[in-house]
């Protein structure tokens, strides 16, 4: 087996996961991730962890909802019970076609989701962590070879991820301590508050409250923005490309927007209710190990040197206890390159230039 | 795909499980099962059953049991609760190598065994149906080519059940009514008693307390065996090879045994306990799309036209309400072909002969 992937497997039992024994490990095995599976089923063995493993397949899934009548039962009590009494949930993404639930009607997902309220809620209530196999589908949607696509996804995975937590509790500290932000890039020139909100540093471990494997951002809830921004790496939202979206906002409010390819889901998004045309999220990425887009947020939005932000809703780990933030149907991250000509700064203070942190090698004062 | 894979899956879902609108399934799907498994996903869809997928590979139990330390925890709470609250399992039998458990130490295997009593307990207790999807490793096995081999599984599999429980019946209606079976075939001269014992009609279905797919056999447990019995199918028995072997019973106990090989396993199981010597099991086979030996016990057994006698553990379904049958740790399946020359007598009337019965075309009388 490719050393990695027993790597891979031990960084998301211990790093991420913290398994322990005696722990109830719900492993959930996509249908292409099977080498991920037996990596991890062999950590989870050695920590005398107990393992129930599930099947994830996006093939099963479309058979299954296609031919059902769309009343679904609500919350399944056997589903549920499992995930009630589990300590963890670990979900091994993958599958050989990234487009395979295309035909499903949306209603039916909707429906099921509906239905299911309880058991997601019940499976976020565990220590869950998510990870990808690097399959040769993603490869394809990335536009680079297995082989290479599979360095990228392990240069994401296998970091000193102790390191960089630490590196991202500086910025956390930064932000925590602040209360404007500026960014200033090609195309954009936006402020927004973060008084009173708390960052988190999102250092793909349960113990930081990140349930993402690979994770390396910090981030937090803005408040009453303004200005414009550019978000200049295309992405691929709720099924389609969109490219240079650019944002005005007055009053934390998006006021006029304009894009260079995908502008009407961009104007469905804005249009979904109250909150989705504020910013819920300001996100700045720290994964050096990511050095290029592969469309694909889990990895794009981490990538050392971005920022984005996400119109919808806010994350309460970001906001003071029992206080509500932007509230919405919608978080969608759009993502801006500030490894050119850039600034964030905060209270004045420039604490990246060029994509490059104050406290790393080659920042311009 | 195969319209034989669809054809194996709704004869499961509806025929052998019984899948109703509501019920709650576990799905099993081993892994190389896959496309078996998204037909059994679509039709319980279209039920409108509710589904949790479970994936069954060897290679993730191998590497799970080789790096615990044996010291299994007891019926974990999340497995036992996903059972105790199914209605019903469906395990889709397949994986690439028949032997990948070949080196994992029996101790382990048998202490998580042990360790998760109650979890098995809870899923025979549900309406549990195990069935195969034919797996090239499975055709190696038996010396076929994976064609071959797929049409011989279907062969055995897409029976008109209603018919063949229907001919089953009427066996069974012989058996309960009987006393005295003998069984002659070369090198067999077998007298047994079943007087009091019920038989069952095994007919792949949950209706019939019938829970493999395929099944057709009648069973019943005999007592007071006497005379001798060659088995002359070659079969693997607890991962060894045995041919020819022939018992010589007196007042129902073994008491002498012979083997053209194996004749170690056998005095193994014949040392086991005090009820390994005697019979707990007398099955006839009656599955005629099954016509040859493929060296897989949930095939052979079943043949048109074998016997199979249980060397240990009877099963109380043959047995009178609260009364124990012979009682063993083991329960070893051995055939005789019955397809030369040979008859099946039950109280001096034969209902066999030469592997014909007495109501099929081409009996002799």
């Amino acid at each position: 087996m490719d050393p990695r992937i027993h790597d891979h497997a031990a960084t998301l039992v211990d790093w991420s996961a913290r398994i322990g024994a005696g722990d109830d490990v719900v492993l959930v095995v996509s249908e292409t991730a099977h080498d991920l599976g037996v990596a991890v089923a062999e950590q989870l063995g050695e920590r005398n962890a107990n393992v129930v493993t599930l099947y994830a397949s996006a093939e099963l899934e479309r058979a299954y909802l296609r031919a059902h009548d769309g009343e679904f039962d609500e919350d399944p009590q056997f589903e549920l019970a499992l995930y009630e009494h589990a300590d963890s949930v670990l979900f091994l993404g993958g599958g050989p076609n990234s487009s395979e639930t295309a035909d499903v009607p949306g209603e039916k997902r909707q429906g099921q989701s509906t239905a299911k309220q309880g058991v997601r809620e019940a499976r976020m209530d565990t220590d869950w962590v998510s990870t990808v196999h690097p399959t040769r589908a993603m490869a394809q949607e990335a536009g680079m070879s297995y082989e290479a696509y599979q360095s990228f996804v392990y240069d994401a995975i296998l970091r000193d991820w102790e390191a960089l937590a630490e590196e991202m509790a500086q910025l956390k500290e930064v932000l925590d301590a602040g209360s404007k932000v500026r960014i200033r890039n090609e195309g954009t020139d936006l402020t927004m508050f973060i008084d009173g909100r708390t960052a988190v540093n999102s250092a793909a471990s349960v113990a930081y409250d990140s349930h993402n494997l690979p994770s390396g951002e910090v981030f937090t809830a803005p408040y009453d923005t303004a200005g414009y921004v550019t978000f200049d790496v295309p992405q691929t939202v709720h099924g389609t490309r969109v490219r240079d979206v650019k944002l005005t906002f007055k009053d934390g409010v998006v006021v006029d927007f304009e894009a260079a390819q995908g502008q009407t889901v961009i104007e469905e998004i804005l249009e979904t209710d109250g909150g989705s045309r504020q910013l819920g999220e300001l996100g700045i990425g720290m994964n050096r190990g990511i050095d290029r887009v592969t469309n694909n947020l889990l990895f794009d939005e981490k990538m050392g040197g971005t920022v984005h932000l996400a119109l919808g809703r806010a994350y309460d780990a970001n906001l003071p206890e029992g206080e509500t933030g932007n509230e919405s149907a919608v978080h969608v991250d759009l993502i801006t390159d500030m490894r050119g000509e850039s600034t964030l700064e905060v209270d004045d203070e420039v604490v990246q230039r060029n994509g490059t942190f104050r406290w790393e090698d080659g920042f311009e004062a």
